[in-house]
């Protein structure tokens, strides 16, 4: 059975925001793959990639790139499914991977989530599977309210220290 | 019947970008709403309107808005659905509003799309709808083969131009 | 009986920024208090803590937050009492969170002050509490000679090297 | 009767940002004086309005300036009242006059609200005034709703156009 | 015969830039052609072009592109032939374009030469195709000549104006 | 003989980035040379070094330079060959430098690649001499076969990795 | 007889900005001439103006350019005279400009005033003239009185238009 | 006997740059002297400085400073002697300081050299000083020749490890 979310990294050494993604996928028991695919280097892999996993079903492809950023815009460029992009900070703050990532012209947008924000890659591709899936919004409820609980706890732990 | 789509408006004046979006929505023949409401100014009525919409079917929202932009950000803090941002330029060339959309913390994704880009925030919401609709799927390939087509024709205007 | 000052983090993780503005309200002699509410993940909890602290005679409120920073935007969408709002470096150098924190459109300005420039913000809240205080105006003054008599210290180890 | 709010200009060319200032204080009911002062051409008179305004129970002082935007820190160097910052936008959209007037050191906080942001220059000192005003509270509170009501019909006019 | 020069523009409403580069090899009389297709809308074309072009002989591409700016980073990544890029302001200054121009990962470089700059686009084409080219290495330091011939005319404008 | 490429670096400091620009001309087997020369501090070698560089068959310069980053602009200013410009980042992340090199006045283009991108000037420089050197365009084609070789063994450790 | 200041612009196309040098420089009777040439295009006109200049007496150089430029630090490095340099805006608001002429290395530092800011070039060049001139330094003590006046009758204008 | 440079530091943490200047000026022989006084804490004393040093003959003054770095600008309000300011990175790369510092308005000029090059602040001084004195000049061109073999003496060091 093919994944819902499809996770492309740019090169190897963006696996780290990558892992933030997984993590949240895992938690949240939504099906993905991951690949590595050059948008420059192995272009015609992301093609192939993107062209297969529309065909198969995925629901959802996250780019995951830095510098000039344009897996994502390529990815866009050969499916009609969203495409999340999750811009890498290598050089530049990460500001040069955002802008390559979010301002692309009419026509084949995409979906871009904050600098490094693997996290939020993951929950904004499990938000655009919810819409169809309820088991899938019940368990992003569930994390939302766990975050809640969190911060509750970050508090009182503050409360103890300040006392 | 509830709209698919639910734009909001930070402010009136972000107007000339919602009707960017509005535009694309009709072409493709998804349902909409459109609603002024301020993060900060009207900030109950921003809660109020997510929440029914939620409820009520809405499946993506848009919010449109410049400068400090937090109105996609609330959007997204009182629903699961996807919420996509439009960052309005007003003041910086609009980098204010594209980092005020973006940079989310963990667990509130905005789905951010390029600067003034009203079409590619409808294109994107779109495309989220498509993900179990393949009316909506067909009219977005539909779209981009016009969009080829309008490109060879530029094509053969600037052909004619240089000869 | 109620702080004059309350102030509200983003996250546990900006407590560092926090502690500078409470050692200042702590010389100063300035009632406080410390809560964590993220303006996305715990809307409500927000919300709450201003609606009360204002009701209660809180006099200024701030906010510390970092990346698209709308905490204190969300408290002055919540109070007429001026909301400070400090900036946090996460990403960008706290480009993000100044620009989400100043560029606040008509209605609902927050007093900004530098990036992690936690000392600052409580000095203006002191400022603002010191309108009608002129206990905590005698303080502040004490504090603004003794930065001088620090500068002058300085000075002269900084003549004793250069000797 | 000294007014409760100063504002002082750093040029004559600021003008159209602090009407935008006078407006809203004008609306509000509340009592001011308005000044041109460079903080580099006409240093000592800064110092002189400020220390007299001080005296003469000036409750926020607001500084309204562009380019390297000193005036502000200058205001804030020689009272203990609070000091409201509106850059002006000359060169580089008004990046520069941000930075200088937001980023000042320990000890001499600028309240800085967005980038020729004159109403929410004198809707901060407002708030700060109506801490012990409750005449003032009441105007900003009616102001918001006004706000609110505009926005309301805003919304309609869309309504109507869009059917 | 094939041109030495393949000029490939993003979007037809990058002419008035390409026609800088255009006026500047017409003056060297080096041939050249040129097309419009999207890196992400005609993708296919993008390749199809390049590939065509490297097999039949055309030295340099120059690849005209504004905003996320993916054009000449995709025709780098179809050909071993070097690739100019000239980053087109549309939004932020350009600023966008540059970064997703210049900011190449490893193995696929962009040649970037300034903001709306077709012109220098041109004279880095010449200068590659020159290397082996003594007919354009002249015509290049013709060009230049006459450069320094209108610089110093225009001085003597320059003098005449301020005596 | 005379090497085929010619680089100068700013200051001895940008030996790192001139490093792996030696190592992809080394595994491309092009000859070149190495020079230190600053362009404000010992100017009249820079122009003695492209002068005879530029006679004795030099085909590309690569100039490497950090801050104001002229260096890459002046050896443009002393032949017809082209320059390749590698910004280093020293302060503001490269930016300035990247501006530096990059936005040169008509006639005198630079052609940059990414801050600190030293591979990526030597490719360049190499796409430029492959232009009429088969041996080298057979190499090229080889070292991004490897690069796609590395990037599949980079997913296949990944896979393990996730399994 | 050689005058005391010497004006190089880039290119003629910066004279509005040199203008207002001149306009000072004849307000303060210092002597001066005006030169365009450019610092990559007839770099060997400039080396050949810096150093005649310098040997027959020049005090102070004022280089005034945009974009990438270099001709404020070319010109210092041919003369061990202070060298002032007046930013042009061209593109990117002048961010470029500002940060190639002010980012120079050790050794060749250029005296960089504002963005456009021809007047303050040359009242900086006036004051490095009348280290050992006190006519000049009269006539600056002058004009910032008149700029006194003008700002006192600015004020009193403004008053008028408020009553 | 008063130095004929005055060094300002806004704060005791920017010595680190100040030491740059200071060992510039012990080789070239020109007396200085170092104080620390604040723009905004200890404003009068900076005025004293200025005035005295002013009066007593200090030829050129340097102020360093970082965030918004209004002490060179306000040494620049009390004196006709020129004024250079080195600005310090403390946030957001030093580039708050280096606009702060240079975008002066009309009539007050601070020669601004690069984001810490406490270096290039005292050459700058020295060529100043030197218009008048030999003797300075001829240890400029001295430090200048040392620079060059210094560079020679890199480039030997260069050719050794490459071969």
């Amino acid at each position: 059975m093919e994944p819902k979310v499809m996770i492309i990294l740019g090169s190897a050494s963006d696996f780290n925001v990558a892992e933030k993604s997984i993590n949240i996928l895992e938690i949240l028991g939504i099906s993905y793959d991951v690949r590595v695919a050059s948008a420059h280097r192995t272009h015609e892999k992301v093609k192939k990639i993107v062209e297969e996993s529309t065909a198969n079903g995925v629901e959802v492809f996250i780019g995951i790139a830095g510098l000039s950023a344009h897996l994502p815009g390529i990815i866009a460029a050969n499916t009609h499914k969203p495409v999340v992009g999750v811009p890498v900070s290598v050089k530049l703050g990460g500001l040069d991977a955002l802008f390559a990532t979010v301002q692309m012209p009419v026509g084949a947008p995409v979906a871009t989530v904050g600098i490094d924000r693997g996290e939020n890659g993951a929950i904004l591709a499990a938000q655009m599977v919810g819409i169809h899936d309820v088991h899938v919004r019940t368990k992003l409820s569930k994390m939302r309210r766990e975050f809640f609980f969190k911060i509750k706890k970050d508090e009182e732990k503050l409360a103890e220290k300040l006392t």
